[in-house]
């Protein structure tokens, strides 16, 4: 491997399985099942196949808080979908998601189940199929939904660009570092100067946008990933961390955070999630204490 | 600059405004308005401010489609923000859209002129106002939501990560070009694999599923951005092949890419579009030279 700037790409690129840092042994450049896998299915309506990513957060934030508002059609089972043991290769999940990524959920409510993948996309569905934390209000849906998908297209230069090569790589690159610090800077600031005047991301409204905003900058900010919030200069965007407290002091979020987590400490993963009550064992002081 | 491996990044980042490549002069780590820029208005319902990059190609693609449908609604005003002049950091264009990316637009034909960001927000927007491009029973609709979905979480490792390590970055870094080059063959075997055996994305139907991907995956795989074809066997792809050159041949699809465009052959820019008959300067044979 060579990250000096002599590098001249061949005509056509092979692939070396040895380069790509931590996460090689998962990233392919084909994709496809690589093994037969039937995924459990439990008794609820809602089947979740995840991980606690911040992608995987969104989706388990969304279904406490469309718990904790009443919509008991929201109950769910939530299976841990192991990405460095390459379980989101398996049959079963390439099925309902052909693109190999966490969360994929299952409707079985419907007449035929329906199948769903890509978290924004799973947010808008459940939003829409229970008529909750979306505007109603067709001009402030629009601006949710422009917001919904700013995060969509904005995190990967936070996840897959500056979470990357600021920690994960297996060299630091300065350029590859200054140019997704730059970015992620700057998203940060276009945060702050919307969350200058509002409670929430499109005002005093929680929605779906604060929901798939927060796992990914929120988490950033409070210094729950990467460990560059000095880096960053994160104490800077203090309209972000007031918004940052305020969602983290939610008690679905307390929930929704912990399921399917498999690192961290122990009181703090769920690795199965199948009724209310499985919480319990995680006791309130031992939530608090995750904040 | 560096990107030798014996890097170790300061404890708190620093704007170096000389680092970023060819583009660094539109990058910035802060978001706002630079300078008072009121935008101009036409007299459709629909006021479109953008570029022909792929990300506004699918807007001006999905507005020729509706209008192609009959839908009048969908009359447009298209003006040029260049980019690379910084008109993205405008007064007038912050506030519609705070990130400062282009494409936004704004619709007048709403009780209060209704702001839209993001592409993908933009494409849903408008599939849902007439009623066309976006299924109508729900679990074809949710399945062309997942794809929607996809495309924008998945073309930033395409966009801001292969095509900038592959063709604008400065110094050619093998790691970067291995990395994103892995994942794009992954995300082009994606789309080859759903596209075996379905005409479209979603099946029979053409949908904002397969106009938001087009411009992006269809433009790598015709060879029209990067320069990349043979690097990533792009031959290889045979369905996503198919799909692209059935796409490129649409009508509307030759119209839409030509607008705000501000490249390339000069019978192949509409730098405004204000009117059907703009485009009856670039001729027919003109249009079909561009495939």
């Amino acid at each position: 491997m060579s990250d000096k700037d002599d590098y001249t790409p061949p005509k056509v690129w092979k692939w070396n399985a040895e380069n790509g840092g931590e996460w090689a042994k998962i990233n392919r450049p084909i994709s496809g099942a690589t093994h037969d896998k039937t995924l459990p299915v439990g008794d609820n309506p809602i089947q979740l196949y995840s991980l606690a990513t911040p992608n995987g957060v969104k989706v388990t934030i969304m279904l406490e808080e469309l718990l904790a508002l009443g919509h008991t059609g929201a109950e769910y089972d939530a299976y841990t979908i192991s990405i460095g043991e390459g379980q989101q290769f398996g049959s079963g999940f390439v099925d309902i998601n052909p693109n190999s990524k966490i969360p994929a959920l299952v409707d079985r409510s419907t007449e035929t189940p329906t199948k769903i993948f890509e978290s924004g996309a799973i947010l808008l569905y459940l939003a829409e199929k229970f008529g909750a934390l979306i505007p109603q209000d067709a001009s402030k849906r629009t601006e949710c939904l422009s917001w919904l998908f700013w995060q969509m297209g904005s995190a990967p230069y936070l996840g897959g660009g500056f979470g990357h090569f600021y920690s994960y790589a297996p060299v630091k690159i300065e350029y590859c570092i200054d140019r997704f610090t730059m970015e992620v800077k700057r998203q940060l600031d276009v945060l702050d100067k919307q969350l200058a005047d509002k409670k929430y991301i499109c005002g005093d409204e929680y929605t779906i946008a604060d929901i798939a905003i927060w796992p990914w900058y929120g988490a950033l900010i409070l210094n729950k990933v990467y460990g560059a919030a000095e880096f960053l200069e994160a104490h800077t965007y203090t309209h972000v961390l007031r918004w940052a407290n305020d969602i983290a002091a939610r008690e679905a979020v307390k929930r929704g955070k912990i399921v399917n987590k498999t690192w961290g400490e122990l009181d703090q993963q769920l690795h199965e999630r199948h009724h209310a009550s499985d919480f319990d064992e995680k006791t309130q002081d031992k939530l608090e204490s995750s904040n």
